[in-house]
């Protein structure tokens, strides 16, 4: 048995169906291989059957690649099944089937593999997800050392959260900012640091989204780009002035310390396990108390104000905590560290 | 203006938006940015909404890698969207939506990159699909020479085909075998050859399937692993014994030269416009006659049958031209060409 792999683990053939088996399905139950009534990968076809679907659909796709693959708190797998599953939570939708699709480099440690997709499928099956579907692919070695791992998550919901935020909003932030890029910048750039990613699945604030139907204007799940990314995109789409506080922002002293060193901005890091909100003022407090009850760190940060001045539309804005303001840019440049 | 993409242009920042408007979002008409009354890439979000979907809902995601990517015929691009509406259609579903996931390395080529998504969306506008969302990321040079495409399809069905081959059946194809993966061995091993690549969207079948909603008990989009891989895993997961007439497969002079030259079968060889159905006996000169109808070139290569002896079963059967008979296996070892 070999213990990389090999380009014939991607002939669509006898050595996929066996690789597959041993990665994939026998680590699965039968129920997680489908929907409830539909058929998934428990019968190899084309594509996957959602039957009994009620209620608006919700997709969204992620590419995830990560150097390291491996890193305290988890790996690609942990990533590439919970950034998707919080893609959908964060639209207010229920996640309802995910399907994966890798592509690997020959030669690529099998061990290393069977661990990444051992961490996907378990962030499944806590979250009762069914994998419906999927594909396999091995490059040639000369044309990419690594590995891809595509998601996709469907999800199903009666309301749907399309971010449309609004004058006087809160901005509240659901826990500490900029762990995980820290942590992958402290990988890449080799300092010493104790960080473990705040990767996790954001389910738990399908409750509120519920208890709030019309209180909550905009969630979102701000990865790349970190928060600077989410709020300039709320403020482009909103027409509106979004103003922060900097000494409100939840920022860790280990995230600290990697950003002095790097000069990295902890608001453009990264973050895996947190949401930010844009909720109705009248309604922050009972959503920040519910969230508390939930297990969430919050912080309301900031809010969405209509400028007096038309030209500071579409902007955000930073209170420096020695009482002056900044600019917020959309992140521009080179993405580091390298999470892409 | 850089004539190469940057790891800038990964940043889901600013740079993101701008290539993402340039590339994709401004050469797609407003409806084709949602399906009617969702949200799709008009609105950026973490995903997209379907509203008012009615009826099963089919889903199937494919990774595209191709070397290389340009050819007679297509590009990866074509190959990307004309893949995933094939494997929503073989499904006997309408595609309504598709999302779009781009992996590229920094140094690509701009020039190639806005001409394979041009492709890409020219196929989209073509069958008035459209792209609800999606995801862009860079790798640095060092990790990934090349692109890899994902695409994901959403497609809508009272009736999925859910390939339950049946004893009895005939099996046809809608046209000429082997074409696309001969193109692109000719193309890796530098053998000179007319051949220009098959890939098509196979939507007009639907009318076909609706027609026949009862006679139609497989149908599959034979790519990589080609008719071997199929008519195998048919065989797999009916538990009957599937015979074919060697010389009743369509196969051009132009793929028969190539697959001479290096060995290749072309039974394994990739098909990106052509599909395989199992439908029932009495149905059949019907089916055919109609496929001809809709423009397709069929053929009946062979049948399902319940073998004699139980051993037999799960086997496909090859008859020789000659008279005599052999086992086509499932594809196994090395993928060749290298579509992967």
């Amino acid at each position: 048995m070999t213990d990389r792999i090999l380009l014939a683990h991607g002939n669509g053939g006898k050595e996929t169906q066996e690789i597959l088996n041993r990665l994939i399905f026998s680590k699965l139950p039968d129920y997680l291989k489908k929907t409830k009534s539909g058929v998934g990968i428990d019968y190899p076809d084309d594509g996957a059957v959602l039957s009994d679907v009620k209620g608006k659909i919700v997709v969204a796709t992620d590419s995830h690649t990560v150097n390291p693959y491996f890193f305290p708190g988890g790996s690609i797998g942990t990533l590439a099944a919970t950034g998707t599953i919080n893609d959908i939570v964060m639209m207010g939708a229920e996640p309802i089937a995910m399907l994966d699709s890798i592509v690997v480099s020959e030669g690529f440690p099998l061990d290393d593999l069977d661990k990444i997709l051992t961490d996907m499928i378990n962030i499944l099956k806590e979250n009762n997800i069914p994998l419906v579907g999927g594909d396999f692919k091995v490059m040639p070695r000369d044309s990419m050392p690594g590995i891809v791992i595509n998601t996709v998550g469907i999800g199903i919901t009666e309301n749907p959260i399309l971010d449309r935020v609004q004058e006087n909003d809160v901005i509240i932030v659901t826990g500490p900012i900029g762990v995980h890029g820290a942590l992958i910048a402290s990988l890449q750039y080799g300092i010493e640091a104790s960080l473990k990613s705040d990767v996790n699945q954001l389910t738990k604030l399908l409750k509120l989204f519920h208890e709030f139907p019309t209180d909550i204007h905009g969630a979102r799940d701000p990865t790349r780009g970190g928060i600077a990314a989410t709020l300039n995109e709320w403020a482009q789409l909103s027409d509106k002035m979004i103003i922060i506080e900097e000494k409100k922002i939840p920022i860790p002293e280990e995230v600290k310390s990697v950003t002095q060193i790097t000069g990295l901005d902890p608001l453009v890091l990264a973050n895996e396990g947190v949401a930010v909100l844009s909720v109705a003022n009248k309604a922050s407090k009972e959503i920040v108390r519910e969230l508390e009850n939930l297990g969430f760190e919050p912080k309301t940060i900031g809010k969405v104000v209509e400028p007096i001045d038309p030209k500071n539309k579409r902007l955000v804005i930073v209170r420096t905590e020695v009482g002056g303001a900044k600019i917020l840019e959309m992140p521009t440049g080179d993405i580091v560290p390298r999470i892409c």
